[in-house]
C-alpha cells in the first residue's frame, strides 16, 4: 500500500494509509471530500514534509473534481485551497505542493492532476537521490565501515511518497551493507518513532532498537552513535531547520560529543524566503496529545501542557543539509 | 497518606502508597513479607533515592519481625538481606539504608525499626534543609524574583518521607511567592513527571504544564526557563549525578543557553566511595516499557529497545549539587 495515491474511483479520490492506526493495523482511508482531507491531515494521518507537499498537490485536483462536478463559485474553490493550504502551518511542503499546482486551477482538474502525479513522482526520484548523496557523504566523513544511526520521528516511506528522507539514506547504505543498527527515538507525543520507524525498518530488515527521546543523550554519551540523520519541515537560508519536536535536543547532545547532526529533505523543504530559523511558525497542539496515551489518562485531570509540535535546531548544530541537489554543509557557514 | 511508614498491624507491616496507580487512583499496599518489599521496590510502587533509603532500613526491620516470629536461620535472614541491598542497582540509598541498620541486626527488630524511622524522620529535616539551602542559592544568583522552573522525574514528597528534593526547593520557593511557573518534563518511559509530579504540583497549588521530555530543549531555547532542577540517585566525589534518564540532555541544553541546572540530594546520596561518574552502575529495564503504554501494544511486536533507567551527567553541566548541609558549586571544580 502506498503512503498516499490517487484513484479515479467515485469521481475522483485520495486514498491514504492511515497512520494514526500502525502498527498494529494497516488501514486505507478513501478521501473524496477535500473537508476530509484537511481533517485527516490534522489528524496527522497522513504526515511528513513530502507527503504533504503531494497531499497539497492532489488535494487541489479532488477541489476541482468537486467543484466540476458540483458546480461550485470561484469563492468557494478558493476558500477550499486557502483551508487545505493552512491545514498546519510549519511543514512548508504543504503549502508549496497547492502553490505548484495553482496555475494550472484555470486548464481544470485534469491538468492539476497531471502535476501533482508528477510532483508524486519527483517526490520518489528526489528520495532516492537524497539516499546516495546522504549516504556518500556519511562515507567520506565516516569511513566506508557499518553505521550505528540514531533518527528521530519518521522519515521514511511514510513521511514520503516512497523510500523517505533520513530513513531513504538508512535504506542506502543498508542496501550497501554498511548499517550496523537504527537507534529509533520513539518521538513522543504521538510516537511517530515507535509506530512508524520502527514499522518500516522491521519489514525492511534492518536491525534497530526503540528508546524514549531522553535516553537520546545517553545514547550519544556512551558512544553508542555513529552519525544522528532527521529530516526536516521547514529550512530557513542560513540552514535552521524545523522539524519534529525534539531534534533539537538530539542535535545539542550531538554537537557536544562531535556525533556529526544531518537533515535531510528535499529543495522543496528550503524556505528561501526566509533568513532564519526565528521566522519559522512552530504549531501548538492540544493538551490531551500529553495528558492521554492511548485514550488513557496518564495525567491528573485539567493539567494544562507545553506542547509544540516542531523546535528549530540552528545551523551551528547542523554539521550538514542533504537535499535531493547538494550537501550544504551550513554548521561551517554554507548557506541554501 | 504517607509515602512509606511503619505499622505494628500484622505483627508489623510497611505502608506504601502505590505510586503505579497515581494519579488516577490512591491506593495503599501493606507489606509484610520481604520478597513483596523487593518486587514492590523492582515494579517502582516506590521509588526516589531517599524514600528507597527509608525502605532499605525498614526492609531489615520486617526481615528481623518475620524472623523473630518464625525463627529463621542466619543464613536465610542474610539472603533476604542481599536480596533487599540489590533490589535495584543505581540507587545508592537503598544500599546506604540497608547498611545504616545492619549494624544493630545482633539487638533484634525493635533496635533496627527505632532507627529505620529515626532515617525517615531524619530525611523529612533534610528535605527541609535542601528547600531552604537551594531556595537561598537562586535568590542569590538569579535575584528575588518570580522563577520558571523546569524539572525532570518526581522529587517530591513521593519521592522521599515528606516535602521532596528539588520540589522541596519548588515548595519552599512557593512559600515565598518566588514561582511563577514549573515545567514538568513527563519523564518516559514511566511518567513520573506527568504521574507524580503534576499530581503534587496541583494538590500544591502551583502553577505547572507538562510537557514530552523531546519539548525540554525547545523551552529552554525559547527563554521560557529560569532554572532547572532534578534531584540524584547517586552523585560521585567530583559531582557526576546519575539520575532519571533524560536528566543529561536537559543538562546539555540549559548549559547551551545559559540557564543554571542544580542537583538536589541529600548527602546519603553522596557516594564518596567513587571519584567520577563513570564507576555508576546504570540499571537497564525491559523492553514492555517502551513498547507499550498504559498495556497498550505501540510498536511492532518483537521490537527491542534501549531502555536505561538513569544517565550520568558529568559535572560540568551542573552549576551547582546542593545537599542537607551545603551547597557545592560543582562545574566550578569543587568536589564534594
Amino acid at each position: 500500500m502506498r503512503t498516499i495515491s490517487w484513484s479515479e474511483a467515485g469521481g475522483g479520490s485520495i486514498h491514504l494509509l492511515d497512520q494514526t492506526k500502525l502498527p498494529l493495523s494497516v488501514e486505507e482511508l478513501v478521501i473524496t471530500r477535500p473537508a476530509e482531507l484537511v481533517t485527516a491531515i490534522q489528524r496527522l494521518c497522513i504526515r511528513g514534509a513530502p507527503a504533504l507537499g503531494v497531499a497539497g498537490a492532489l488535494g487541489v485536483a479532488l477541489i476541482l473534481k468537486n467543484s466540476e462536478r458540483e458546480g461550485w463559485s470561484t469563492a468557494l474553490i478558493e476558500r477550499e485551497i486557502f483551508a487545505l493550504r493552512n491545514a498546519r502551518p510549519t511543514a512548508v511542503n504543504l503549502a508549496w505542493g497547492v502553490s505548484e499546482v495553482e496555475p494550472l486551477i484555470s486548464k481544470g482538474s485534469n491538468e492539476v492532476l497531471q502535476r501533482a502525479l508528477e510532483i508524486a513522482a519527483k517526490d520518489a526520484v528526489s528520495c532516492r537521490e537524497m539516499g546516495r548523496l546522504g549516504a556518500d557523504f556519511l562515507v567520506e566523513i565516516l569511513g566506508n565501515r557499518k553505521l550505528r544511526i540514531l533518527t528521530h520521528c519518521n522519515t521514511g516511506a511514510l513521511a514520503t511518497t516512497e523510500w523517505g528522507t533520513a530513513l531513504g539514506v538508512v535504506q542506502e547504505l543498508h542496501s550497501r551493507g554498511l548499517i550496523e543498527e537504527v537507534l529509533a527515538d520513539e518521538t513522543r507525543p504521538l510516537l511517530q518513532g515507535s509506530r512508524l520507524t520502527a514499522w518500516e525498518l522491521q519489514k525492511a530488515g534492518i536491525p534497530y532498537r526503540i528508546l524514549p527521546d531522553g535516553a537520546a543523550a545517553s545514547a550519544l554519551f556512551s558512544g553508542l552513535i555513529d552519525a544522528v540523520l532527521i529530516g526536516a519541515d521547514r529550512i530557513a537560508r542560513n540552514g535552521d531547520s524545523a522539524n519534529k519536536i525534539g531534534s533539537l535536543g538530539v542535535a545539542v547532545s550531538a554537537n557536544q560529543v562531535g556525533v556529526p547532526f544531518l537533515v535531510i529533505a528535499p529543495e522543496s523543504t528550503v524556505d528561501r524566503s526566509i533568513a532564519t530559523g526565528n521566522e519559522i511558525e512552530i504549531e501548538f497542539r492540544g493538551d490531551d496529545e500529553v495528558t492521554q496515551i492511548a485514550g488513557v489518562q496518564t495525567a491528573p485531570f485539567g493539567s494544562r501542557t507545553y506542547n509544540p509540535a516542531f523546535d528549530v535546531t540552528p545551523a551551528r548544530y547542523i554539521k550538514a543539509v542533504v537535499t535531493d541537489e547538494k550537501v550544504y554543509e551550513v554548521s561551517s557557514g554554507v548557506s541554501l
